[in-house]
């Protein structure tokens, strides 16, 4: 490349990621698509969100419409965008005290999760969520994942306050003592929701079509997280794109070693995080693609 | 919005930076112009440089052909690209010994800035630069600016070993204590070069213009930093576009109190980190202005 060795450092590792897995020395982001998993949560009646469980569905209209930030962002971008209700208005049992999916809704979802990535594949593929209540979820599934305390992985999600927070660790820690051991694929449908296993099914399905993905925050990262920790290296095909102040998603990301791309704060979900980024990957590819080498310039 | 309240962080802050300037609550980035400077320094004889001086004519040609990492990212993104040659092939005096440009020479460069933004607004101007030397002329000139001491402020640029790193803090010393005391614009003319005036005359146009200003990395932070000691809030309708690993440009970043939108690593120069950016500005816009509120959706 006509520039210094390593001078755009995180761009030509993002770079190289991709052409890795999209098979080419020609990496390019110029069909991307956006996949928002909507569902609802039983333990959202425990009031463990600052919003209450009918925002689920308001959100899901609204992206509909054209009016979320999702909408917004994926008009910007030119990127597709695919909204998939998988639980919207059809809670998930409440983890405190059974688990969320029966084994064959767990099956229905994931395979949901494939499907749209079989059908709607693009050339990079940015996977986001929305579900009141579902970093409560995506806590009690990390704390059982990791065997690890709690308090780690409890945040103020949407906005709580420390009361909030308070009584949110009581009820991970409940769900928790609830599952007590569990294979990651268990835990993943004691613990998590609708949106989790269609999370984790699409990423196994971009894995299987050496699909890249972009993945948005902590909800996302710990639904695939069973992924890995049932057969390491499973998400090798996963960037982050960005840290939220979410603390958990910290701990997430410092597990699978690959710096984020972002860290402006951001806590929003659908998708808005991996999507901030996806124009960051669009220039890294474009930096090795259209960019004459030294030999080529004629310069030595 | 139909989101929790803070919860894009970082992007409303520029969102709301962007509709100041843009005089507009409606803020939007539709024709971005990405504007880089070139020019040639005289104390590149003095091998301060991984690269030699002839780098500078070199890419400058390239940009021109479309084949540098400037014309790919703008190609890609979609934005104008001016590419301007202020003293590629008339160096400026080495600054180790005598100033940088003449009072003439100063004013000419930094009126050419100004005319570049007169003649190419858009409704955000990206800053670049490309001139081999030019990071000894930058830690030199805020050595200068801030009266503090030179290791702080110079790094290995391109690639300098720590022979080489020695020998260009040796350099830049000698010319901050040949010029002494200084005003912000004399440090300018003494020790800065003809692409600095020239960035710090766009900058000012552009303050005229209310045409807000996303900063590539140390080279222009510093060039620009005479206008912010010379007139506090100067900069204030600029914002940083990153961090690049120059040591410098940290301290700059400190000094203006913004937090940058990226931590990549990138150290090229030629508006690389910046343009890298300019799609996270335009996300934020579309953020604020696509997104309904929670009153307009209907919900309490």
């Amino acid at each position: 490349m006509l520039r210094p060795t390593g001078a755009l450092d995180r761009l030509d590792e993002v770079a190289a990621w991709l052409a890795e897995w999209q098979r080419t020395d020609r990496p390019a982001v110029e069909h991307p698509v956006a996949t928002v998993f909507f569902g609802d949560h039983g333990v959202a009646a425990d009031g463990v969100s600052a919003y209450p469980a009918a925002v689920t569905k308001t959100m899901l209209e609204a992206a509909r419409a054209g009016v979320a930030t999702v909408s917004a962002m994926t008009a910007s971008l030119g990127a597709d965008l695919h909204l998939v209700d998988v639980g919207v208005g059809a809670p998930t049992g409440n983890i405190r005290i059974e688990p969320a999916l029966t084994p064959e809704r767990f099956e229905a979802c994931f395979a949901a999760g494939q499907e749209v990535v079989r059908s709607a594949a693009g050339d990079l593929l940015v996977l986001g969520e929305m579900g009141i209540g579902n970093t409560t979820a995506a806590a009690a599934l990390c704390a059982c994942l990791f065997d690890s305390p709690v308090a780690g992985w409890v945040g103020p999600g949407t906005g709580l306050d420390r009361e909030g927070l308070a009584h949110k660790r009581r009820v991970v820690s409940q769900a928790v003592e609830r599952v007590g051991p569990a294979t990651p694929l268990q835990a993943l449908r004691e613990l998590g929701g609708t949106e989790f296993a269609a999370l984790a099914g699409a990423t196994l399905e971009a894995r299987r079509r050496s699909i890249p993905v972009l993945l948005d925050g902590f909800v996302v990262t710990a639904a695939v997280m069973p992924l890995e920790l049932a057969r390491p290296g499973a998400l090798e095909h996963c960037w982050p794109a960005h840290m939220s102040p979410e603390p958990g998603h910290r701990l997430l990301i410092e597990f699978l070693g690959r710096p984020p791309l972002l860290d402006l704060g951001m806590r929003l979900g659908e998708a808005s995080g991996a999507l901030t980024a996806l124009g960051i990957v669009k220039l890294a590819a474009a930096s090795v693609v259209e960019v004459a080498t030294f030999d080529e310039w004629g310069v030595d």
